[in-house]
């Protein structure tokens, strides 16, 4: 057994790779898969075969050399790795489109994400109920709110200029993990994790792709 | 001059650097710095300066031994490489509250992409004007608006099962980039280029981190 010593070493890109093994091997988990060879694996993850034996060498052995990987094993493995063995309780500050739409989102819920609590300053909103139930509570109420629901990670959907002041309602309660959708860099203190969600470095991606194929 | 096919090869993590590099630069140089050292380029962006040295690699010759970066010239350089040195244009399937957040986001238009056409099937929508301009077209009327607006890149951002659809009319229309939003995979013919977002997988390195920093 490999020590969590070892585990905080793993090159993030590694992480994010498992978090797509994990979506390919649910949606073969889905069709009733029960075995998966390890270039059929790579070739649903879009990811060369090496580059996933590599990733899970990290974490010990797994798949049968000719056999290949038991998908249901797998896919509880690289959760239990992950943290996604429970539910992770979210709280969003920013009640805009992109905010309802998080809120609304099919996705979070089912890969184990759930908001527990939403915030917001606009008086016109403060105080009102979402269709998915949860009560709009005023950012000023963020500390006690966070702390009473035991919220682990924040969500900012707030515009730019408002995405410090959410950050820093989240330092001060706590929370240890932020997910940015703001066009900004968090300033943050050394510990917190922080992940910012910049739809535009898919377009570049895209953009890359379209240019290089031009004739 | 290297040639198109070697730019070909480049990995797609690379791309997604240079595209990440291209946000820092472009910070630095509205605070007005000409000249930015590799170790402090590499910490603006959280990445090292080993990754950026052997990313650039690819494309050239970059930066001066002991000095560091020229920020303009290095940014205006990886923009022509990315293709971002014109202005993309994309429409929407799509106008819910995550639609309606892509369509009025800053940060498009600052990176170079700008909307041109959105579709919907909800009657109650079609016809109607968005508060940034553009009239809501049914999706029946893509393939004639598409091409009567040169779209380069559709943007797909309808619930998971009318996703497909969406990009099987973009597919018809000669689009040959899709951002896709919704939680499903989807199908496309050889030569499309697709790219997922996917929130929850930045949720699951948050996961990771909140894991692994439990005592």
């Amino acid at each position: 057994m490999r020590s969590i010593m070892k585990f905080s070493k793993i090159p993030a890109v590694t992480i994010t790779r498992l978090s797509i093994y994990s979506r390919c091997l649910e949606a073969l988990a889905q069709e009733d898969v029960k075995i998966i060879a390890s270039d059929k694996l790579a070739q649903k993850c879009g990811i060369n075969p090496a580059q996933i034996r590599k990733d899970l060498a990290y974490f010990g052995e797994f798949g049968i050399r000719g056999v290949g990987y038991f998908v249901k094993e797998l896919l509880s493995e690289i959760q239990r790795i992950l943290g996604l063995n429970k539910t992770w309780k979210m709280a969003l500050v920013g009640i805009g489109n992109l905010g309802l739409a998080l809120v609304a989102h099919e996705n979070f819920v089912r890969q184990g994400y759930e908001f527990v609590a939403v915030f917001d300053v606009d008086p016109a909103k403060v105080g009102r109920r979402l269709p998915s139930g949860q009560i709009i509570h005023h950012v000023d109420d963020l500390d006690k709110v966070v702390k009473e629901k035991g919220v682990e990670i924040g969500v900012i959907a707030t515009p730019a200029g408002k995405a410090q002041n959410a950050a820093h309602r989240f330092i001060g309660s706590g929370v240890k993990a932020i997910l940015n959708f703001a066009p900004i860099q968090l300033q943050v203190p050394e510990g917190m994790a922080v992940e910012n969600v910049d739809f535009t470095v898919k377009l570049d991606n895209l953009a890359y792709h379209l240019t290089m194929a031009e004739p």
